[in-house]
């Protein structure tokens, strides 16, 4: 059976932007490999979720994936924790960490502890704590990045962040968002981490350190975007395919491997705009006899949006766009079943995700294909797909396979 | 009002095919009166179920009639039963049934008798036995097909078959699908019948003149897609259609019997690559004023691509396609309604039916045309339908004649 190659660029879909002559970012560049493939292809527009929805990066590839985000998702803390390399069990609830500095009276000064060059010290400490009985896991991450886990009984997602925000305001007490039992208690277990966190961090000699070189102290933990570690069936187990996952950032990294994919690991593949997209792609397809599913994920075009930069953004897709000379002759020969999408929308203009669809196209082995032979917002308008949505993106790909179970008889 | 003529062509779609050029057989096919209709009429791509699912002939069909297989949908049997000629009960089980051959170690020797001539003898056996309170209705089909059906209380459909579906392995033994009671009691009468009938079979004087002159023995009754009759609303209740259906196969006239549809019969029409189309249509001409609504079912698209024969589908197809010339005038003078499509993509390389969307017209009286003025899997792609469900086919045919129930006000 053909391997599905699914490469997903982040917030690949933009918006007409003035100083590209009212074009997008995707329609602008020079990118003939992306265009050969949509014309051998079938193109369409991709709703992630469905119609007016605006995704997260997190559940946008729940839903590509064709995990439901009603049910699969409860917080995005989870899958950035698992990118960690932390091994979550069911009932966990996980957050996203900084290290911060805060002054005597609790205001932040700085929300990443001037980019401290490594928290695995602080990890340490924390890690293994106990509180009110649940356990605490800490994980070391890029720079300030800590990645927390409390594990215990009853614990609830449904809590507020510490993490103000923003600086020169005072941290925050983490407050239940539901009458529930269960919320109460569990933002006191972080409330008593925060204040013992503290103590610890404070007076450490890494800090006094620091603050003899004039650096801002990491004396504070911010968590935010708490979420509860779900049952997640498989991707073998729901789709009966051997999977892999290409990428450098952590959360997709962290969603891909509790749905059970293997990571795989390409160096320089860090997620950002220097990124090894050559070698992320030699691999998929070195991959590709063993692997029945090789998700590759590519960064940079979203964050090129979120600082908005679409001229930037179109820079990259050109460049990135040379790496998928290969890919072009394994569809052509219908080795492959290749599919190019983005997760969501990033408008560079407004810097933020929005609902508009995102092109994509499908090409290769059992591909019918369509007139549309550009890879672009508004050229796949016309494309044969029409207008899907993530739920049904993985069928498709099944049953070009032709391994989709039949209904009836 | 305009009679509606639904011509179904049973696994109308297909994929590009080497040996056509990267072609289908449909798009390849040289098919002026199709194309005309095509042209003069409304195109899109039909779902039968939904995007991803792949039918089986006969929910597509039941999903195309506008009766969703989720709640009017327990198995085949009834179907195939019902085509035989057998007036169902709601709560009978059903069952497709071949006579086979099996040796005294009850090994499948043959599955279908050597073809015997004829079933009706065996068929006059088996019917009105009655085992654990339960009657046994028996109807001869061609040569070695015989419908049999369970009538009694508490019968489940949740059992599995006794046909092994392949030669040199033993006939099974049924076994309940669930742990119900009512799974276990008729698996155990299906049982027994095979028992019984292996007792009055094997040691006929049929069986000893056949095998006196070296011809398998029809000794063994292989049972396979045990379903549930339900209670269906008829086609007049539910949409006050006067419906007729002409079709070769069984299971189609058994579907349309079940719907309430009167079985007209064509001579010559088998169901086969050279059954009587010509005669098909023009009866569903001659009935047109007579009926509101008139399936005609073509089986020979279906059967091959199943047989990997794609060059030979498109010779069909063009065969065919000559015989609408006279609905092309009516269609033309807008006094019918017509629509062709297919109940699924059946993939002639790959053998199998497959999810992919059949290319759908619907032509005549009401009908906002399109650009499109060919009818193929691709050129459909820019119909003005877009994508559409088997659960709205009809709801759009009767509203093409100005019916529709009016919602609000």
């Amino acid at each position: 059976m053909k391997p599905i190659i699914l490469v997903i660029f982040d917030g690949l879909g933009d918006r007409p932007i003035k100083a590209l002559n009212f074009q997008t970012p995707l329609e602008a560049a020079k990118k003939p490999n992306l265009d050969k493939l949509a014309e051998v292809g079938i193109t369409g527009l991709l709703h992630t979720i469905e119609r007016g929805v605006r995704p997260g990066s997190d559940v946008a590839h729940l839903a590509i994936l064709g995990y439901n985000p009603k049910f699969y998702y409860a917080g995005r803390g989870p899958f950035e924790a698992s990118g960690y390399g932390i091994q979550l069990q069911e009932g966990d609830v996980a957050f996203r960490g900084n290290l911060g500095t805060v002054d005597k009276n609790f205001i932040v000064i700085d929300r990443r502890a001037g980019r401290i060059e490594s928290s695995e010290v602080f990890a340490e400490l924390i890690n293994g704590l106990e509180i009110d009985e649940v356990k605490i896991i800490a994980r070391a991450g890029l720079n300030h990045r800590i990645a927390i886990v409390l594990r215990g009984n009853n614990l609830s997602e449904k809590i507020s962040d510490t993490d103000p925000h923003v600086v020169d305001h005072p941290v925050k007490k983490s407050y239940p968002l539901t009458e529930d039992n269960n919320s109460k208690s569990t933002a006191l277990v972080v409330n008593k981490l925060s204040d013992k966190v503290y103590r610890l961090f404070n007076k450490h000699p890494i800090n006094k350190e620091r603050e003899k070189k004039g650096l801002p102290v990491a004396n504070y933990l911010l968590l935010r975007g708490a979420g509860k570690m779900l049952k997640y069936e498989s991707f073998l187990e729901k789709y009966n395919l051997k999977a892999a996952c290409i990428a450098g950032a952590g959360l997709y990294k962290g969603i891909a491997k509790i749905l059970g994919m293997e990571i795989i690991e390409v160096e320089g593949a860090t997620g950002k705009i220097d990124s090894n997209i050559k070698g992320k792609i030699k691999k998929a397809i070195d991959l590709s006899p063993a692997y029945d599913f090789i998700f590759v994920h590519i960064k940079a075009t979203d964050s090129l949006s979120e600082d908005g930069e679409p001229i930037q953004k179109k820079i990259f897709i050109e460049k990135t766009d040379q790496f998928f000379t290969p890919l072009v002759s394994l569809v052509k020969n219908r080795e492959i079943i290749l599919t190019v999408t983005g997760d969501h929308t990033t408008a560079s203009d407004l810097k933020i995700h929005t609902a508009d669809e995102v092109p994509i196209f499908v090409a290769g082995f059992g591909v019918r294909t369509d007139k549309v032979n550009k890879f672009g917002e508004r050229s796949c308008q016309n494309g044969g797909l029409g207008h899907i949505e993530g739920a049904n993106l993985i069928d498709f790909l099944i049953n070009l396979r032709g391994e989709t179970k039949l209904y009836g008889n």
